[in-house]
């Protein structure tokens, strides 16, 4: 029972991969940039579990990927960034490895993480909102989050007063609209962010249009699921009071009811998905023990 | 096991109550207008199983109510309407009938039912969404509907363009600003889509700003859940065409994944609370049951 278990992330630009314990704490890691091509990303998975497991055997392996995944299948549905369709992970990984594989999402096995090991500790269940180059939500209560079917929490997708969320709200968005309306090339929307406090009107407009945006959503995800918690992750989380007090002020004003969130940023980072994974697996090799032992 | 259920619906202005067998067909039904106060409705309850169960003793019996309700500690936190809160529903009507009671809420137990017995027979999940005088949303997988501790799914109170959502697009609000935009009284939302039909023009936009706005719902509840089937309830469901087409465009236009759910009106109609709390019960005679025989 006290095997290790790897998780690897297989990231947009990055793939981490994290040797951890049943508990979720890290003994070693691993950061390569995402080659092209399923079939490559499972050479890269084995030999980073091949490095990660040289010290002990993991008792399980879990992946997860980005875009539309059914863990009910093991079968990544469809990724635009990664150019793939229908390729069966579970059962290729596990081929090659050997080993007992947990195949997931990278957004619902963070979701997770954070509801375990992170901001959302000891809620009853929490919504993970990660904001970076896109932007979707997970639902976690009672250590599951919903999947529907591998197309739930899909919300950047929404069309929202100026295109759909993800293209006025995301990270990515926010710099690009900002360079689109300055003409003044910016490193990310951390720098709009600075750019804000520092007086600027137009980056005060893309940012307030954007946290207009995240807020709508905000209301319509508290209007239907009444989560404890809304965990905000991604690169936007870093922002601090200039995204978070904005956000709590609109649920103040636009949501009546007694019951309003608790909205915290993220506490793993750009592990969340890594560390989820590894829960996945340390769940996988809970459940083969429980039953062998029966 | 073969004993019979009641289930007991609560509402605004009338309680329904049916005994039912364990697979839901309704054995007889009654119907009363509901009783002002908490106490009083709990009377009322007591006559309406009395009444049900002078030919067989239930073995459990099911009470849903609207408002705030939390399930879990069987309590009605909360309702406007009604013009109570925190009435402890449960043990107060379990002592007075000296029977096993189940409590809930009305739309959560609807959704239930539609799912069961309904027009979400055999999915993977549900939303049931019934708009009626009010709107809400609840999301039934796995024979279990989420209540976010008894305020999920409270999307009437969301707001949008002209107001709050139920204040829009509720089968009350089209009738109300139908007769404030023309001055002419409407007996409700049935006689809006009439002159919708036959070519009135206020009667179309005040139709027109309604679906839109339930559309927008329609469109977030999909990218957070991605449900199988929408079941839409309440009064509205009864204009079929002129809110199902409309919707189903929307979903067509706005949302661009490719599993959007199926939209289908309530099978149950004004039956799907009493016979959702009759499930209640019928699942907690069931559960007694179980625990006896061990």
């Amino acid at each position: 029972m006290t095997e290790p278990v790897i998780g690897v992330d297989v990231g947009g630009t990055g793939t981490k991969a994290v040797l951890a314990d049943a508990s979720g704490t890290v003994l070693a890691q691993r950061h390569r940039p995402t080659p092209p091509r399923a079939e490559r990303v499972l050479e890269l998975a084995c030999s980073l579990v091949a490095e990660l497991s040289a010290d002990a055997a993991p008792a399980a392996v879990g992946l997860v990927v980005p875009g539309i995944v059914d863990e009910s299948r093991g079968v990544a549905v469809f990724s635009a960034n990664l150019g793939w369709s229908e390729v069966p992970f579970r059962s290729l990984l596990a081929q090659r490895l050997g080993l007992p594989v947990a195949f997931g999402h990278d957004v619902r096995a963070g979701a997770l993480a954070e509801h375990r090991l992170g901001a959302a500790r000891g809620a009853a269940d929490a919504v993970f909102l990660p904001v970076g180059t896109g932007i979707s939500a997970a639902h976690v209560q009672a250590g599951r989050v919903h999947a529907g079917g591998g197309y739930a929490g899909e919300i950047g997708q929404v069309p929202v007063s100026g295109g759909r969320l993800e293209a006025v709200a995301s990270a990515a968005a926010i710099s690009r609209r900002y360079q689109a309306r300055t003409g003044n090339p910016v490193a990310g929307a951390a720098e709009v962010a600075q750019r804000v406090a520092a007086g600027d009107p137009v980056a005060a407009e893309v940012w307030d249009e954007a946290v207009d945006a995240l807020g709508g959503a905000l209301i319509w995800l508290t209007a239907l699921l009444a989560p404890e918690v809304v965990v905000v992750g991604g690169g936007l989380s870093q922002a601090g009071p200039l995204l978070f007090d904005p956000l709590a002020r609109r649920l103040e004003s636009d949501w009546p009811l007694a019951r309003a969130p608790r909205l915290v940023p993220a506490e793993l980072g750009d592990r969340a998905g890594s560390l989820g994974a590894a829960l996945l697996a340390a769940d996988l090799a809970a459940k083969i023990n429980s039953t062998e032992m029966r």
